[in-house]
């Protein structure tokens, strides 16, 4: 049996702010921190030594796997960083308030906008300072690759190819993997290892820094999952 | 011009309290983070953005390096993590004392256990508790390369292959490329760039935390070699 393991990083300082964040490279808050590290020993208490660990390009989340691997004394295992376990590009509401984006759009909207997986937030255009082109991180992708405004669906898009040709491979070669990225692209996971429907994607809500745990058969099919308490 | 960038990690516990270390997974001390920071800071000073990081799978050269790439800003680099890059394996006198060890076998041995590239100390056995077979980060290496005890010339014939394999080939895509590793990988390696004998290499002592600047050509032949202060 192999077991994943998916867990979204520690609260950020936008989260904390109520902010939208996207690909902003925030830090963790210091709760995001404590409650990496209360992960860590969360694992550690189960026995969970990890042969591979998966993250995005972005602090919060490599942050919140380093304080894992370091409470696990598995900080010498592989982990590979890709763009593609980024969060969602949350295009021009990138930064904003969500309490304000409400009151200006509207709560249905901006729900919409949050949960629906075929909605596009505003998207931001190329001189944006926001453009991920400008990111010396993102100089190897393509023009298409990079993203002016996202919903799950084009997400997921992403996701999948790091999935299918990375992990997958690492997977058939470890017993335990774990993967520490972002609210949206582990809903974006989720929903193509549980072959959720769009409705059923749209209420998934992935709380912070909790080890959400799939074991899997030999053909990679889900035999269970369950969040670690 | 391509800029390599050679690191030792900072103090460790074990160089605290004046003990051999090896391969032992001790962590840095207090003023080994501090060190570690003060050295990233530098970098940041100097303006440096690396694009790719190695390090070795020992804890106070991957921790040095990822305080570092905090410093910087640059976590989302690729850091590539080998056993290749560890420090010397010190056989049996790996968690001795060496104030102790000079007392119990003479300094004059000692030295040249410490310096000498072609002395080796004295090795361990199968059956010891710190036999590397034991380990499960090593559970992939052949038992011709699971050291008993290694000199500084086998160090170099281990580092080597990944310098040539691994790390030139990094240099080759990149303008600036790190390795955090340890005191004798890292004169392995200056031995090999700087084509030393193994006189000069008997004197070549690296200071903890300190960055070791090489200016290479498209060639890679040295242009020259600095520390950073």
């Amino acid at each position: 049996m192999q077991k994943l393991v998916l867990l979204r990083h520690g609260e950020s300082v936008f989260n904390q702010e109520g902010r939208f964040t996207g690909w902003t490279d925030v830090d963790l808050s210091e709760e995001g921190f404590a409650q990496a590290k209360r992960a860590g020993q969360l694992l550690a208490k189960h026995g969970y030594n990890f042969d591979a660990g998966f993250t995005s390009v972005l602090k919060r989340s490599i942050k919140t796997l380093h304080i894992v691997l370091e409470e696990l004394d598995h900080l010498w295992i592989p982990v590979t960083k890709s763009w593609r376990l980024n969060e969602r590009f949350y295009g021009a509401l990138q930064g904003l308030n969500k309490q304000e984006t409400i009151e200006k759009y509207g709560e249905e909207q901006v729900h919409k906008w949050r949960r629906d997986p075929n909605e596009h937030p505003p998207a931001i255009t190329k001189d944006d300072d926001r453009y991920p082109g400008k990111d010396v991180r993102y100089k190897n992708l393509t023009g298409r690759e990079l993203p002016l405004t996202e919903n799950l669906s084009e997400t997921m898009e992403r996701v999948l190819p790091f999935w299918g040709e990375v992990i997958v491979h690492a997977m058939r070669e470890s017993k335990q993997v774990i993967i520490c990225a972002h609210g949206n692209s582990l809903r974006a996971l989720i929903k193509y290892i549980d072959l959720m429907s769009d409705e059923e994607v749209t209420d998934l809500e992935i709380p912070t820094a909790t080890p959400w745990v799939y074991e899997l058969d030999e053909e990679l099919n889900r035999i269970r999952h369950y969040y670690l308490e």
